[in-house]
């Protein structure tokens, strides 16, 4: 099983799939194809568009499938391995599982956009700035508060004890606040800690950290480091 | 089981789900919630967030489990009824219209954005001059027509003879490139044919044209009607 990602520094989506992958111990070959402008006859670009014809990143490839959605992965994943437990086992825990992730596959967009996913840059300046001035990433952070904080037990992951799907799709919100200093409440904080000491993120973070790659349009405000 | 919905004209979210639900004959009692200038201490905010935290449509409400998602509503009916088949049976089938099914819950924010559905007007003037001016628009017809055109029998649904959730993800879609007038291949326009010619489809539509409620803020184009 192969899995196409982008750069750990940026991808947010790739880090969904990578981190269930990982969590489950799902076997899996990595290959990360750098980012650039984006253009259509960049290198990226090329290289994707020979494998999916989305020409984004994460993709999957077991045999002959594509599988070319971060969530459709997962849901692949929890199929193929149902011992594993990628989602709750009950059903209406499994229910409220999807909804907090499909939530996040389609929404929060003043976050996304004002914020992006940038794990090695120190952006806590920007980052104040932007919380002053925008309703909507106030409201954006609102709610994900509060989902997370209807967790069922507070030092645990979002649908309990154990790592689920749910967490890999927030575990870059995690990133985006710490990036970018968003102010949060002590619960949250306490999920914060939760992602940053589950192994896989750690692992996640650091070969971010090594990477040392600036792609100019996934920094709309750092020219340099 | 309980279905909340916005306007049956604007809101197509709520679509998705409810085009799910009859199309499997699957019970449920449906509750539309008129839409208006979504402030907080307006009417629809006050009912939804009584309902549903997020204070969005579609809820399902099933006994005391609430799913808040149009994607999470449409799984948790998939797994509550296994043998009315809402995703195609075969696994590697169904890892492709999750996809597809996925892609569309998190993307194509151009179409989004400038052609908001609205089934019962006429919008083709301005549809023709957004086409003409907007490369992220056309980008993501491109990508729809791909996607469509990729389906197993050009007279069928996407993922074969029969309907599935993944056809009610993209029939609000269907709705949009009629009102806009978005010019599509012969492929495409035998498609949109498979959807018109749903039975659950045409109860929608015609709903939508009864209920003749112009809300403010779903109109950026049309003052009077």
């Amino acid at each position: 099983m192969d899995l196409f990602i982008g750069n750990k520094n940026y991808s947010s989506w790739s880090m969904r799939a990578w981190l269930v992958l990982k969590n489950f111990d799902i076997p899996f070959q990595e290959y990360l194809i750098p980012f650039d402008d984006f253009q259509i006859d960049g290198a990226f670009k090329q290289k994707i568009l020979s494998i999916n014809p989305t020409g984004k990143v994460p993709v999957l490839k077991h045999d002959d499938l594509i599988v070319w959605d971060s969530l459709a992965i997962c849901e692949y994943l929890a199929e193929l391995y149902p011992d594993k437990k990628l989602w709750p086992q009950q059903v209406k825990s499994r229910a409220r599982a999807r909804s907090i992730t499909a939530e996040m596959h389609s929404g929060f967009m003043a976050l996304r956009s004002i914020c992006p996913m940038n794990i090695e840059a120190e952006l806590t300046t920007v980052g104040k700035k932007f919380w002053q001035e925008s309703v909507q990433l106030q409201h954006d952070v609102q709610r994900i508060e509060a989902l997370w904080n209807a967790r069922p037990n507070i030092d645990g992951f979002l649908c309990g004890e154990d790592f689920t799907i749910a967490d890999a799709f927030y575990a870059p919100i995690v990133m985006r606040f710490i990036s970018y200093g968003i102010p949060l409440n002590d619960e949250s904080q306490r999920y914060m800690q939760s992602i940053l000491s589950n192994t896989a993120t750690q692992q996640w973070i650091q070969e971010a950290k090594r990477e040392h790659h600036l792609v100019e349009c996934e920094e709309p405000y750092r020219t340099k480091y």
